[in-house]
């Protein structure tokens, strides 16, 4: 049995005067006064009941209160179970159920659900505190965390998170990237996933200022990496194209050190363009269930292995099956990965891609003579918009459910702005009709609406193999249009 | 079961065209360069015979040779006993017997060893190397090292060290100084002792160059700092007041920032000058059994906690006990510790210093209100001369043995070069005498020649207490010219 040190808690009686956080408004907080704070904050959601091994979802965007929040679950040692703002009511309530969890902090409005108790950070603030147990140290193996995610089989599930998951996800991290003093990481990408979730936890472990903004767009980082000396950026490659524009016209200087690109894929050019204005980009692949990067290029690497993801992380494994046979070198097949951040499943679900140790991810790609990884395709049918993922199976579980429908095939269809866009291939029961509109409407009630397709086609058939599976990637030749 | 890599293994998959050794000579070597000889040596290694779990001596000097020796035994993954070169035979002997060990590899003359096979360096290289299985991974909880030390009761025993121990112990260490890609550690502690042999695991756990130098003496010091761009560098209060002295004449630039003094006590107005000089020293304090720092004041601290040797570092936790019961701040009581760097215990032997996890050091010191702490006296009764551990039990088991002492009292004198010396007060069975001449000789056949006497003092009795204990610290008052 190992055990950590409560993350914010070693660091405070380390470093307590460093900047922890920078708010959107650009005030600075040192870890003492978070710290104060989280405390506070903890000894409120004792108040209302919360306790250890409580199960607790977060609603939150990002935000100085969501920081707080976070660490006080875990002052308290609750499970956290982090929830997409961006979801339908439908969604949400899903996961709630699902997770078993029976406190909902919010800053979103909080009268719409039931079967837990809902609270906002504000009305939290009248609470009179109590005291509690602080967890100053916990079991490497005790949940710290849940996400949702979906497979291919379109049932979201949780994955279980472990204390040493987000521990061993920092290390493997800094003995990539290494750290100093003077690092300060923005935090752009939201912390309900795993990519903003994580620097949370490096920050404490680190002792590293982390910086947030209001928004996550191109101007407001820039504006926020050249006040606050930022030297670590993640961000997805929408926003990167964006940021790469700025630098471009000059309109800021910028202190970076190194930007990680993860989430999907990172066009070549993008990387191209980036590295002509010396913006020291990395590729990194990761996904919920390694706890954020498992695979990033180290730093000698940038320029030689420009479109690889890089190198499994120090003490991270990774290995390219064809077949249940290791490929060969260029050889493509499944990205199969092990590690101490590589999550043990999902919650209350069996799941054949957790095997041995190994993580079947989904993913293909085929790793180089030098034993550099090139991911060539995304977890089978995933649609990945602007940085959120959109699982095919989803949408068409919603639509096949409208009176009208028969059959139904979704499909990413590329989008200038968000990278892919869902569009749906509809078969509609004999002498019936229903227009586009009415069946986008009967999606948003149901889903987050960036999963709402942006287009719907109406068609006789769909493409199928053999055994009848739908053939997700010849949809798009059904386009009006398109070749066959 | 938690499993880690091979060290280096590790490292040269990820970055084999980082330097990792800069030789006395001045040549650089890579990762890779290193793992070459390293695996070719091993091979060599297991061709006389050792494999996994052999318990191989290695009795060396600082060198590129070592430093080979040791990545080779952990590829095998054998158990190195770390031998340190200035003890006599009859004291290498007991170590080689007590940690049962089956090998000795030095490069000292080889022929006077009996019951173990010995093996120079020169006379491995031509030898076929053997196949052998690579151990890629090992448990957190094998045994990597062990090294001798004593307690107060004399006898020497083995600090088992896993590797658990030491990476955790390197990790712990990077949470507090951090790391960046240009950073260079310069060893100059011998790697027989664990503050040196440490930076090597560092090295390659970090991907950090490592520099040596042919003597660990002030001058070649400050030459390879200067022309390697050293960054971090570990020494013990002697070596860093020649330093200082140099620096001070500035015959010499240096890029360190950091230079840590431990191993003993750092006197204040060294402390003083170095920072007057802009030299940026931070005191730590640990020992062979917390595997090289567990203490160590934090770069914020430098100049306002100055004489501290900081705080436990992250994972790691520190008490002072004063009978039985924790101290209140600046009182004084015995420095307990705990943390995943601390050995579980010696080899073959139970000890009451370890208990429940904790360490009890014997060391004596308090924690401010801020929880810093300063460590005012050493282990009961240790010397530490130029950088050496000397117990006054072991000096004075050899004294009673000769045929004329009757009971004998050995402690540390100040002194100027070395810090402190050993001094003894020996009483003589009557109608007899001895020469001090003859009683030195008679240690030197013994001993290191560094716990030789430097004085030996013919007394009447020996100060002892109501039990009959002898009070080592008030030998000194015996000295001719001493008031009672
Ligand atoms: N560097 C990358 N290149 C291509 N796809 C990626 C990359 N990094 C992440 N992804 C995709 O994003 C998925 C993880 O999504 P998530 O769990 O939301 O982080 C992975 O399984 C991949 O399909
Ligand atoms: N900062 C320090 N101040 C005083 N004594 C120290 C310090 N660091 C180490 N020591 C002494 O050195 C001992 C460890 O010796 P060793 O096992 O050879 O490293 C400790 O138990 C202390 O007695
Ligand atoms: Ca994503
Ligand atoms: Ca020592």
């Amino acid at each position: 049995m190992k055990t950590l040190p409560n993350f914010l808690v070693e660091r405070v009686r380390l470093t307590p005067n460093r900047v922890a956080v920078v708010k959107p408004n650009d005030e600075q907080c040192t870890f003492k006064e978070l710290y104060d704070d989280v405390f506070q904050h903890a000894g409120r959601l004792s108040a209302i009941g919360i306790s250890k091994g409580s199960h607790v979802a977060v609603l939150m965007s990002n935000s100085y209160e969501m920081i707080v929040t976070v660490h006080a679950l875990h002052l308290i040692g609750a499970v956290i179970i982090l929830m997409n703002t961006r979801l339908s009511q439908q969604e949400w309530e899903y996961q709630l159920e699902d997770s078993d969890t029976s406190y909902l902090l919010t800053n979103l409005r909080s009268d719409r659900f039931k079967n837990v108790k809902v609270y906002s950070f504000e009305e939290l603030q009248t609470v009179t505190p109590n005291s509690f147990d602080i967890q100053k140290t916990v079991r490497s193996e005790d949940v710290a965390t849940m996400m949702y995610t979906s497979g291919t089989t379109g049932a979201p599930k949780a994955v279980i998170q472990t204390y040493g998951n987000h521990w061993s996800s920092a290390i493997a991290s800094m003995l990539n990237l290494g750290f100093k003093e003077d690092d300060a990481w923005l935090i752009c990408l939201p912390m309900f996933h795993v990519g903003g979730l994580s620097t949370l936890y490096k920050s404490a472990i680190y002792g590293m200022k982390v910086v947030l903004v209001e928004k996550a767009e191109a101007q407001s980082i820039a504006k926020a990496v050249q006040t606050h000396q930022v030297t670590i950026l993640s961000v997805v490659s929408k926003v990167l194209t964006d940021l790469v524009t700025l630098y471009t016209r000059k309109e800021y200087t910028h202190s970076l050190r190194c930007v990680l690109i993860g989430g999907g894929p990172a066009p070549l050019p993008l990387l191209k363009n980036s590295m002509e204005i010396k913006l020291p980009v990395y590729q990194t692949y990761g996904m919920t269930e390694t706890c954020s990067q498992i695979v990033t290029l180290a730093p000698e690497y940038m320029l030689s292995k420009v479109g690889s993801a890089g190198t499994a992380l120090y003490t991270c494994e990774l290995k390219v099956l064809n077949q249940d046979k290791m490929a060969s070198p260029n050889e493509i097949g499944e990205i199969v990965v092990k590690g101490p951040n590589v999550s043990k499943g999902y919650y209350k679900r069996e799941s054949s891609s957790f095997n041995d140790g190994w993580l079947y991810t989904g993913d293909m790609g085929y790793v180089d003579e030098d034993g550099f990884l090139f991911v060539v395709d995304r977890r089978s049918d995933l649609i990945i918009s602007g940085g959120e993922n959109i699982y095919p199976a989803e949408i068409e579980e919603v639509l096949v459910a409208h009176k009208n429908v028969l059959e139904v095939g979704v499909t990413g269809k590329d989008d200038v702005k968000w990278g892919k866009v869902p569009v749906a291939f509809v078969v509609l029961h004999k002498n019936t009709t229903v227009s586009k509109e009415e069946l986008q409407q009967f999606c948003k009630e149901k889903l987050a609406s960036y999963k709402v397709p942006k287009e719907i086609y109406f068609v006789e058939s769909l493409p199928r193999n053999a055994a009848n599976k739908l053939l997700r990637r010849k949809l798009l030749e059904l386009q009006p249009g398109e070749e066959k």
